[in-house]
């Protein structure tokens, strides 16, 4: 009832190859993700956006998911396994999340033909935030938003999930009067979309992309340990 | 295949009891976690201690785990149960695994009629530590766990898991020269296996009580949120 | 920052008591996690059907989360923990979040006063599903159901949300033309709500609940190991 | 405190490097991971051996962590992150820790000059199994493990521990009797030792690369559920 791979005794299949030998020392683990993901090895240029993504959106510095899967790992130290998860179960709504919702946000938008300036009055009006503006740090461009936007249009695959992203931007400028930050997470899902990538993607690319960040903080953990002193001065500042 | 319960459309059997009819309102949560969990109803000093160890162990502060919950539901609002999961991951051997430790230390020793002070010096001639020992806060006493064991006397239920754990503490300050805390861990331990629970509950225990305590703070975090500022402090205070 | 607990070298403060002298063998277990989650201790009624309820929603036989728990324990034999957040996480909006959602609806139709035809009429017509209705196992009643309103009856505590909870079932049978059964979700929301507990209880309650349950079901899988059994013959199915 | 990255208004320094500038666009995942998880980027035979490792190990059809994840979105469908978190989870010692113990006998063996026999014997004679060996489906050769042998030797990169993983195939078949599959997870730790990897990456290795597998089994699960279907043949299955 999958259709993704099935192990026999001598072989493993991964959609309708042989791992041993078609894929193993053929394809890269960017192109292999591809091939499990949706089926079909990626072009190249879904593959190199693919390698883009991931490497924009792997690490930012000691995040709060980063921070709780250190303390995880101080207080089981035996179980890599369950610091990665306690880190990946932070990659909410709120923190890489907004990708998800820039991706339905785009794609209801370009499909029904609407105009940013609506879209945007529409959000704004109703109390709300349009995902993907605003970063606590990166003010008043978020350099990772701004390269792939640049990449993008430098091989030739922005089309109108990417012309949406950069109207909404001036959209969102006019209607709340003054510039936000149009973060990593909009260009993440308008090169997707883009691209052709089914819209699980864009919640997909950023969790694969956190768990090598999660990998290397816990490894950094396992020989120079914080956790606890993290946990400590957090509680303590918060006396 | 499994002796615990089996739900039919008209009603649910638990350990051979109807749900609805014999349970549900006769008895109280207490004693159905020792019916799921052993198959049988505790007695009175089973059920008394059970709620006792419950009780000491299921809030301590902002410990890491309640600090990690917070973060990852501050990141992930929408997931109460990702929070917990979260906070239920830092139940390891470093934090909360000491009781099973304890219990694995006391259950050997007594079974195989072994002298106090020859398992501390073996302990403390190889090097090693004495699980149930020690604590960052509580010094030179844990209260938690003199309350155990006073209670543990004065009800008559302290049997030889007590007494070995007793005399361990004695032996401890010998070989190691100063006395160290005897902290929670050990008299949950001992008195678990004095009352004929089964080693499992050792760490069941602890997982239920602490369950609890981030349950309270998940609910404090959604009406007073503090998640980002402790990621942010503990952040600021790495650099 | 936090109004839990506070804990210093000579005693931890709970809520505001001394919990080895004021608390551990003074209160049970359920009353303790009241005090936990609401800063009060709970009246006689509130503990009375806080156990109930902890009770009614327990353990369900091989429940999805359970079966996951049991697998993933398989796995890793030695993380008690992880096998419980495995389980824990299956605590969604499907299967345990049901008691959520009807505290929200009811909390809002007893609030605004509405009238239970019009509620079921609105989601009928908006292709919705009223939570808290319908169950693949238990029909045309669910046992847990009917006990838990006879109980908040027999004793004097049902209000206006296990009144309006009541309504709403025949208002669903005329709407859908079929009685369809009320599940053991609303009658949870329902009696929580008249009986003054906060709205996070509605989620709270099923989620420390279940992790007894799945405790037991962890600690049988110590026993008479069936993870990897049920995994292949899930696999096996869907071939 | 952490030497991995760090984030500023206008940049994020990642290593050393500008991340928007020196590594998204240049940098491949499988690269960027090195760098992250080690601080260096990967000599050319570093890149293709990680890729070949993280392929073969991604996917392997209807593994228990799969249908655990599959399990927990169909209860949770909100939370992709919840599910693969559960997954995660099951990346245990049973299960895909093995390249770790793996790891760990290898480098203990060849850095003391051990005889492979003795090391078999040793095992065998103390009643344990030599992790690495046996595999449930694969019989009597594990295709993924040959292919990476087979690889590590056609590029030059076979060392001690390849050396010692293919004599202690013969040191089991002798004292054991017969042969037993030298299961992937031997060749992964072998090679990643023998291209001077950390030890931590035997474990995040299966890690990152399963994480994939789960994400293309939560994708199809999401257009194709057969979450609840597996959970209930599960159960029945039981019966």
């Amino acid at each position: 009832m999958t259709a993704i791979s099935q192990a026999y005794p001598d072989r493993v299949e991964v959609r309708g190859r042989d791992l041993a030998g078609d894929l193993m020392g053929h394809v890269g683990f960017t192109e292999y993700f591809h091939l499990l993901l949706t089926g079909d090895e990626p072009t190249d240029e879904q593959r190199y956006f693919l390698d883009l993504l991931l490497v924009a959106i792997a690490e930012h510095g000691l995040l709060p998911s980063n921070v709780a899967a250190r303390m995880t790992l101080a207080a089981d130290p035996g179980s890599l396994q369950g610091a990665v998860a306690a880190g990946i179960l932070g990659a909410g709504s709120v923190v890489l999340g907004a990708s998800e919702e820039c991706a339905q946000l785009l794609e209801q938008a370009v499909a029904a033909g609407r105009e940013p300036d609506e879209v945007a009055r529409e959000i704004h009006s109703a109390g709300g935030k349009v995902p993907g503006f605003g970063h606590p740090l990166h003010k008043p461009l978020d350099p990772r938003a701004e390269r792939i936007l640049a990449l993008a249009d430098e091989r030739g695959v922005s089309g109108p999930h990417v012309a949406f992203a950069r109207a909404l931007r001036d959209a969102v400028a006019r209607e709340w009067g003054m510039p936000l930050t149009l973060n990593v997470a909009m260009p993440i899902a308008a090169v997707l979309l883009d691209l052709g990538f089914p819209a699980v993607a864009a919640k997909a690319v950023p969790i694969l992309a956190r768990t090598a960040g999660l990998l290397a903080h816990l490894a950094e953990e396992q020989e120079h340990p914080i956790g606890f002193l993290l946990a400590e001065r957090a509680a303590q500042a918060s006396d």
